[in-house]
C-alpha cells in the first residue's frame, strides 16, 4: 500500500489557533458555543477529505493572567458531547477528543469513547493528554498538577484500564435469542477485576465492544516519558511544529522507540502541528499573517511571554526582558523551551520580539503551491505522516486551507479525493485489535 | 395558567423496562448501541409532544447474580454523549441525563450539561442521583457504595458547586468587541473558589452559562434525606408509582417539604413512574401484560426477589421463602421494600409470587380511555403532576401509548398538541434562574 498523508483538522480556541483569531473579519465569535457553527467546521473537514477533526481541551479557563479573560476566545462546548453531537452531523470524518487520564475515571472515559465510536460506526478517536496546568487541579481538588513523572505513570496505567474495559464483551457476546432469552454469553465476558497503584476497577463496561475495537489514540506527549507512552500504546502522535531537520530527528526517533516497544513502525502515525496561512501569493499570505500577528492585544503578548519564561514582566511589550525565573518551568513544558534557552544564553530581547519571533517559526506562509511543497518535502523525507492543521483563524482560514491547499495535495496524490473506508482505522491503515489477553489463563480473550 | 399534565419518556433497559422486554416479537435487541435506534425513541416521543426523554442510568453492569449477563438487556449508550447525539436529531424536547454525584467531578459534569443545553438551545436537564449499588463503588476505587446520608450531603454539596459554575459568566459577560479586542467583560465573571467538605473546585467554568442559566434538575430520591435535597433544589421529582391514596400521601408530603424549603409549592413538579399497558381493551391490554411478564425467565425472577430481599434462594422459583435476610437492605433501597415487609410478617410466598405482585402493582394495564382515567383521576386529585413513562416493551410499548393514550389526553386537555415554548423550563412552567448571589458582597452576580 502507498504512503497517503494524513491530515486532522485542529481545534482549540473556537476563533482559531492564534489566540485573537476571533478578531478576523470573518470570525463568529458569538457564536463559540452554536453547534451550527462546530457543525460547519466539521463539515469544512470533511468537504477537505480530512481523516479526522481533533479537539483540544483543558479542563480550565486561563485566567493566570488578565488577558486570559480580557482577551482570549476560550469559552467552549465540552469534547464528548461536542462530538457526539457531530457524529450525527457529519458521515465519514474522524472524531477525536482530548481527555485527560489526571482528572478522570477509567470507567467514565471507556464509556463515553466507546459510546462515541457506536454513535459515530466507528470514528472516535482519543487524545489522551496528562493536564499540565496548575488551574486544572484547582478544579479538581488540588492546589499543584501531577509531577510529570507520576502523571505519565498515571496515564499509562489509565489506558490499560480502559482497554480491558473495552474487552468485557466479545463482539459474539450478544446473543439476543428470543427463544431461550439468552440475551449474552456470559462465556463471552470479561471482567478486568484491574488492581493497580492508581485504579481499582472491577468492570465489566456496561458498553459493548466499540466498533474499532479500540477507538484510534492519539497521543501528544513530547518528552521522553510522553514519546514512551505512546511508543507503547498510541496509533498516532500529535507532535509539535518544528524546523525540518529537527522533525526528522524527532520522527526517527520515536519510530525507533515504537519498534524498541516491539511494534512496527507504521503502527504509530507522527503527525505534527501545521498552522497555514494560505492566500494566492506568497506575498498576499505574508501580509495576511501580518495582519493577524499585529491584531494580537500587547497584553498577551507581554502575559504570553511572562507565562512561558516563568517571569513576571512589566506592561510594555517592548522593554527588553531581565530574565530571573520564578517557576518550575520543566514541570509545565512538555518539550524544551526555546524562549528560555536563549534568554538563559543571555541574550536581551524584548516580550514582542520573543513573541513574533515564535509566531513566524510556527506557522507556513504562502500560497498554495508553497505550501504544499512544504507539506510534500516533509512527507517525503519522512518528518511527518501527515499534519494536525491548526488554522490561525475560523472559519476562513482553514477554509482556505481546504479549498486552496487541499486540491493541490489531492492533484500530486498526496491525499484521497473521496473517503474509501468507513471507520477511522481502516482510514488510517491500522488492524482492528483483538481482544487482549489481560488475565489468566493465557489467551482466554483471544 | 391552567395547570398541564407534563410527561417525560423513559428509558434504561434499551429494549423497554420490563427486563425481558427485549424478547418481544417487535423488541429489536440487536440494536441497543444504533444511535438510530434512540433517535427514533426519542422522535416518537417528540410526535407525543412529551416534555422530555428522560435516560436513567448506571455506572456498572448488573452481574451480581448469572441471569444479569445471562438474561437482561442491559449494554447501552453513555447517557450524555447519546444525548448530545439526540440534541440534534430531535428540535422540541427535553434531554435528562442521570448523573450521579457519587463517582463524579462537579467541573466536569457542569461543563458537560452546559454543553448539552447550549447545543440543543436549551433542552438540558439533569436527573441527579447519588448511586446505591456497591458494583458502582468497585468500578472506581471502592469496595462499597458511600453511606446513605453521606452521599447526600455529597450530592447537595455537588449540585452547589455546580450551580456555582454556571454562574460563572453573566449573560451579557461575552463582547467580542474586535475593535478594542475584549472578548468578555472581566466584571461579569464570578469565580466560586468553592471550598467544602467534600469538593475544592475554583473554577471559573470555560463554558459560558447555559440558556436556561440551571439546565432542569430533576431528582428521584425516595427517602427523606432524598426528599429534602429535591425539595431545596429540584426542579421536577422522579417518584415511584405507588396507589393513589399513598401517591397522594407523598405528593403532599413532598410538597410540604418544598414550601418549608422556602420556595412555591409549584416550583417543583412530581412525576410518578407510569408502566403503562395499552391495547385496544382491557381484556386485550391484560393479555398483552400476561405475556411480557411470562417472558421473564425464572432466573430473573428468582434472583431479582432474592436481591430484594437480601438472601440468596433456590433456582425454584416456585418454592417458599424461609426469610433470614444477609445484607443490609436499608442502605441499597430508597424507599420501603414490601416484598421485605410481607416476609418479615411471617407470610410464606414463593419468588413467582412476590415478583408477579410487584409487576402487577407497578403496571397500568388497560384500554387507552381507562389509561387515560388513570392519569386523568391522578393528575386532579393531586397524586401527580405529570408522569415519566416507562413503556415495558421498545418500541412497540412506547409507540401504543404515543399513538393510543396521547391523544385521549390531548383531547381532554391535559396535554398540548403541539410545541409552544423553545427551553424545557419555560415548557415546565418555571422561570430561568437569576445568577445566585453566592459571595461577598451579597448581590454581586445579580
Amino acid at each position: 500500500m502507498s504512503r497517503r498523508l494524513l491530515l486532522g483538522a485542529f481545534l482549540f480556541h473556537p476563533g482559531g489557533s492564534h489566540v485573537s483569531g476571533w478578531r478576523h473579519e470573518s470570525a463568529e465569535p458569538h457564536r463559540h458555543v452554536d453547534i451550527d457553527y462546530y457543525a460547519g467546521f466539521a463539515q469544512t473537514a470533511e468537504r477537505g477529505v480530512f481523516d479526522t477533526i481533533f479537539l483540544a481541551d483543558g479542563l480550565y479557563f486561563w485566567d493566570r493572567f488578565a488577558s486570559g479573560v480580557d482577551h482570549y476566545g476560550q469559552t467552549r462546548l465540552e469534547p464528548l458531547t461536542l462530538l457526539s453531537a457531530l457524529a450525527v452531523r457529519t458521515s465519514r470524518i474522524g472524531l477525536a477528543a482530548t481527555v485527560s487520564t489526571s482528572y478522570n475515571e477509567p470507567y467514565h472515559v471507556a464509556r463515553a469513547l466507546a459510546s462515541l465510536d457506536h454513535i459515530s460506526r466507528g470514528r472516535a478517536a482519543w487524545n489522551l493528554v496528562t493536564s499540565r496546568y496548575d488551574e486544572e487541579a484547582r478544579n479538581f481538588g488540588g492546589d499543584a498538577h501531577l509531577d510529570h513523572a507520576l502523571r505519565y505513570e498515571r496515564g499509562a496505567e489509565f489506558v490499560r484500564v480502559v482497554q480491558q474495559l473495552w474487552d468485557s464483551w466479545a463482539d459474539d457476546a450478544i446473543l439476543a435469542d428470543r427463544e431461550s432469552g439468552l440475551f449474552a454469553d456470559a462465556s463471552r465476558l470479561y471482567t478486568p477485576d484491574h488492581r493497580g497503584d492508581h485504579f481499582t476497577v472491577r468492570g465489566p463496561l456496561n458498553v459493548t465492544r466499540p466498533p474499532q475495537g479500540y477507538p484510534v489514540l492519539f497521543q501528544a506527549g513530547g518528552s521522553a516519558a510522553g514519546q514512551d507512552l505512546a511508543a507503547a500504546t498510541a496509533d498516532a502522535v500529535f507532535a509539535r511544529a518544528l524546523p525540518i531537520d529537527a522533525a526528522r530527528a524527532f520522527y526517527a526517533g520515536l519510530k525507533a522507540r515504537v519498534v524498541a516497544a516491539g511494534r512496527e513502525a507504521d503502527d504509530v502515525s507522527i503527525l505534527p502541528s501545521l498552522r497555514p496561512v494560505v492566500a494566492e501569493t506568497d506575498a498576499a499570505a505574508r501580509r495576511l499573517a501580518e495582519e493577524i500577528l499585529a491584531s494580537t492585544p500587547d497584553a498577551i503578548i507581554v502575559e504570553d511571554v511572562a507565562h512561558s519564561i516563568g517571569q513576571p514582566l512589566s506592561a510594555d511589550p517592548d522593554a527588553p526582558i531581565d530574565f530571573a525565573p520564578s517557576v518550575d518551568i520543566a514541570n509545565e513544558s512538555q518539550s524544551p523551551n526555546r524562549r528560555v534557552a536563549r534568554l538563559v544564553a543571555g541574550e536581551r530581547l524584548t516580550p514582542r520580539e520573543l513573541y513574533a519571533e515564535e509566531f513566524w517559526e510556527s506557522v507556513a506562509v504562502g500560497s498554495p503551491t508553497a505550501i504544499a511543497d512544504e507539506i510534500e518535502e516533509r512527507f517525503a523525507t519522512r518528518a511527518a505522516d501527515g499534519f494536525i492543521v491548526q488554522a490561525l483563524t475560523q472559519p476562513l482560514g482553514f477554509e482556505q486551507f481546504v479549498d486552496l491547499v487541499v486540491p493541490e495535495l489531492q492533484r500530486r496524490g498526496l491525499t484521497r479525493t473521496a473517503y474509501e473506508e468507513t471507520t477511522l482505522r481502516e482510514r488510517l491503515g491500522i488492524a482492528r485489535p483483538a481482544r487482549g489477553v489481560w488475565a489468566e489463563p493465557a489467551g482466554a480473550l483471544a
